[in-house]
């Protein structure tokens, strides 16, 4: 069975200080995944009416007894998409993506496709793991200090929220302050008289993505960008969707702007306008309006406009 | 078969005029239903394997040829839970809510669980329908102007997204304009020198409330809610979850204060700050944190303070 998926996207929090690496737009991707069904291999074992959780482990361990491992509800083990994989864009796994044999989740946050599949689990638990326990959780706002973290009653995330970036012009935004990048327009643009825009947006269980409106005014006024994106089944959307905003030459400004954006997917959900109300000590799923602050290079607005 | 669900929500927006029927937190519900499952009376009629979407048609009509009709996706008609229903709460349907049969989708907008059921279409087509063609969709924030309405290229409304409100103190306000409340706390209250605020948070699609965050300072710093909610499983959580906070008596304003809540569903789906980026000129779907804006009654503050 082949799918497209997109794999974990966690952007760091642009207000406050988290906890974490800061992966801002990146670690998010999107590939031809080949492999066997998860359900048909647990089926073919019997599988157990009673377990909860399919747990997975990988071989990269810290210690001997302490390898990477998670879980995942059974209702979406035993759901279509759930793979057992061998192949990526139709070529065997590579080491760094999990050879022989990882797990793929869609649709789910990454931290859940365990790479180099060592052990599958049914049961009634969560995976006893690090990871499982004490990661990938969305802690109240309220929970300012890492020693006060609850992690017994916050649910591990799985299905991620709607989420959308810039990628171009590329940002070397660090994610805690905004830069401004200094764009000269390039040879297509400068014909067509269009500054192009591009990125990406994607959303979580299965959901496509609606539509992705771009701000030049801090979400005041909004035009509609192109989509870009595959014909994929109702609830089963996990490839992510490419997206482009042409903005004319006449409303660019000569001194540095914000261009933003959010995307909406089918069920209407959209992104916060900041970071205020998910704010979390984690930094996880920060999916808040993107911002890249540009300046039109010097030199290309004396020579054209 | 029996589930419980909730009906629609379509709060009307705060910024910027739009059309339609003012709902503000209004017309939702939670009720326990009693039906026969629609997949379950479709294959006994033998299914149409080519169809793409379910029509329901009932019995109120403007004219004899203009009905009220609508459809659904074919994968969430064959899904468990979607009813062909005769009781409500565990009594015959009144003739208010259907009498005597009405479909019932749980998870999405309340105008596909069509009322006083007269015909079923398996068709590869959505229904024919005024409001399935020209109403319930979400057009782009860009498009100002009824006239200019592109009905066609936007999807129809299906599941809906995360959504949250404040009850009580009930709010006279109707959804343009914040008015001030004057509350004095009731008896409870004072001896718990505490005032209760109580509310709903729902989301669509079967996903769970996952937490519900109070604010006192516009989104500044954040409490938790107390939930309660029904045990209901996973992505077939339909039910709505009540909430409460208790805020200590040292913590109210004597002037006007503003109290904001948000609510987050299991996917990390969470509302937008403002309605600046989900503004549609049919005001549909507008889940943007919900304020209300209080006065404590002036002689309570002057006796007990």
């Amino acid at each position: 069975m082949e799918i497209l998926n997109f794999i974990l996207v966690t952007k760091k929090e642009q207000q406050g200080s988290v906890r974490g690496a800061p992966w801002y737009v990146g670690a998010v991707g999107n590939a031809r995944w080949t492999g066997v069904k998860l359900r048909d291999v647990l089926e073919s074992f019997g599988l157990d009416k009673e377990g909860k959780y399919v747990q997975f482990f990988g071989l990269d361990c810290e210690t001997p007894k302490r390898c990477y491992g998670t879980s995942i509800p059974m209702e979406k083990a035993l759901s279509d998409d759930v793979l057992i994989v061998y192949e990526m864009n139709n070529e065997t796994l590579t080491r760094d993506h999990g050879y022989p044999l990882r797990i793929l989740v869609p649709g789910t946050i990454g931290a859940r496709s365990v790479k180099w599949l060592n052990r599958i689990i049914v049961s009634d638990k969560e995976a006893d793991s690090h990871w499982q326990k004490f990661d990938y959780k969305f802690l109240p706002s309220s929970t300012k200090q890492p020693q006060k973290i609850d992690f017994d009653n916050a649910p591990a995330l799985q299905e991620t929220n709607v989420n959308s970036a810039i990628c171009y012009p590329a940002s070397n935004d660090d994610g805690n302050k905004v830069k401004i990048l200094s764009v000269q327009p390039n040879d297509e643009d400068i014909k067509n008289k269009k500054l192009t825009i591009k990125g990406y947006a994607l959303s979580g269980g299965g959901r496509q993505i609606q539509n992705v409106q771009i701000s030049l005014d801090h979400g005041k006024t909004w035009r509609q960008a192109e989509l870009e994106q595959l014909a994929q089944p109702y609830m089963r959307a996990w490839a992510w969707t490419l997206w482009t905003y042409h903005i004319p030459f006449n409303d660019l400004p000569s001194k540095p702007f914000d261009i933003v954006c959010r995307a909406m997917d089918t069920h209407c959900n959209s992104q916060p306008d900041t970071s205020l109300g998910i704010w979390n000590i984690l930094g996880l799923m920060n999916n808040a309006w993107h911002k890249v602050t540009l300046q039109i290079d010097d030199k290309f607005l004396k020579k054209d406009r």
